[in-house]
């Protein structure tokens, strides 16, 4: 393996993260969340490699064990042969309660092992944010051949909403003890699960728990519609390895099911339409902020002000020159 | 006086709220406030009837006496034989304590006075909300000949902020009493004022008002530099109509020293600029919306999620069509 210079071009990033440098993919990551002027290079050499990686979102508020979950998950499809990355999303560093997420499964015995990639991601310091980031670190990682990528985020704020519209599988973590069972799990995160993780089921209550889930499963909503997927409740003690396997599975069953009913290929147009779309915005918005000292934008400015044009006239213009 | 009919174009509209009907006034305002397809017409032909109002800015903490200000405001421009518009913002109506605005400065004895119109506006039931309806409000008001438009907002939110760039000179109301005097007043909100008015001026602690803002105004910051504005410091009794005529006084000082330095036209071009910008990204918003079910959209993400191209590549085709 060629070592990587520090003025490698983009297309011998992608090779050499492609064979399996960790120092390229993080370089190719660092680029296209910074919103590079080569993150356009980097997206059309990545282009024709992506769409094969298994992508799976994990989300679960505080306490349920999710880095312990993830760091298992990962040692199971490595057992598999499998390159695995991660994304361990900090929406709000405060709510991780210290170390960063990603530094946390890092220590779980993964950082010498060069088939994983873990990445932390905080929302300081990106332009447009997490929402901006996630889609352009992931596209990094189908593309540069990891088989399965995992996304960790902690189970507040939009982040676990944003989670289930990126991933293809989505894990809700849940754990028994935590204040009164599935009542205690924040709205809305139970709708968006693909299966349900029911970790430290060596504790009082994971039954309870379990029958909870079940129950709500058959009272109706998106996941009791004809046709739907219905969502597989999994028990777990990651700290001990128990159940993973079956989490894997419920993964794979999962992706089956989609492939079957070609719903996979949706998700992903879907969620190229929505990359599409912020990309779009994304580009507007910077057009309009250069337009501020442009000639245009004052003069039809003026016109306004002395009553010659109205505003909806001149926006007009200002619409045309963004589109060109 | 021609009676208005349901059917009235918005052309007869304009020529009635000119003559000085204060339904026509109030219809022209729901046509731009809630978008509706009439909005580029009222536009169009307000144009050349804009610019002449005098647009002045009244906000303070809830309890300083802006509803009985802007009362005495009101009658103190009556006096002078000038059409007055109000314009009652009520950010968030648990804040106005009961009774929006508006209601209130109404039942101040203007219901009956043909040369007082009084709008009330509510964040709720608005497309874009305030910022994008109260601009669109106050152009009705300037163009149809309304002398002096008051913009009142309780000192919440960002709505002082966006009163400051939309008014000529606008108004920061204190009293004594409330908390600490000027160290109670929410940041940011002294920053703003071209004039204080120290209401409620017979309380204890008045003078010490006044001697802070003195102070304050002596110590540096943007009301400091040289050939800046000093703002004036007035102190009223609203309740008794006690100084106001100063209030007025301190407005026209305000606007002469504008026209002199060419102020007052720059604020206009740069409020002209924000609304144009502002339609432009609603336009564009819109049109991103109208695009989720088209077919070159849909093409496209087919394409990326089959890694055929990249979404920078597939953003430029979109960013084209709603340039066009």
């Amino acid at each position: 393996m060629a070592a990587l210079t520090r003025t490698a071009s983009v297309s011998e990033l992608v090779e050499r993260a492609r064979e399996g440098n960790a120092r390229a993919v993080a370089r190719l990551i660092s680029l296209v969340e910074d919103a590079s002027p080569k993150l356009r290079e980097v997206a059309a050499e990545l282009a024709p490699h992506t769409g094969r990686a298994t992508i799976v979102g994990l989300t679960g508020s505080p306490g349920v064990g999710k880095s312990t979950s993830t760091s298992a998950l990962v040692r199971a499809f490595r057992k598999q042969g499998k390159r695995v990355g991660v994304l361990a999303i900090d929406p709000s560093s405060p709510f991780s309660g210290g170390a960063l997420l990603g530094d946390r499964i890092r220590m779980q015995d993964h950082a010498t092992d060069p088939g994983v990639f873990i990445r932390s991601m905080s929302s300081r310091g990106h332009l447009g944010g997490l929402a901006w980031a996630t889609p352009q670190a992931l596209r990094v990682l189908d593309g540069t051949g990891f088989d399965v990528v995992l996304i960790e985020t902690v189970g507040v704020g939009q982040a676990e909403v944003e989670i289930a519209s990126t991933a293809d599988t989505t894990l809700v973590l849940l754990a028994p003890g935590m204040g009164d069972g599935i009542q205690a799990a924040k709205a809305g995160i139970l709708e968006i699960a693909d299966a349900f993780v029911v970790n430290k089921a060596d504790r009082d209550g994971a039954d309870n728990v379990v029958r909870d889930l079940r129950n709500m499963l058959g009272l109706g909503g998106r996941h009791s519609e004809a046709g739907a997927w219905r969502p597989s409740i999994v028990k777990t003690i990651a700290e001990k390895e128990e159940g993973v396997e079956d989490v894997v599975e419920a993964i794979e069953n999962h992706r089956a099911w989609m492939i079957d009913k070609g719903v996979l290929t949706e998700r992903r147009i879907a969620r190229a339409s929505g990359e599409i779309l912020a990309i779009s915005m994304t580009t507007l918005r910077e057009r309009m902020g250069d337009l501020s000292g442009r000639a245009s934008l004052r003069k039809l400015s003026e016109q306004v002000a002395a009553g010659e044009t109205d505003p909806y006239l001149a926006s007009d213009t200002i619409v045309a020159e963004l589109g060109a």
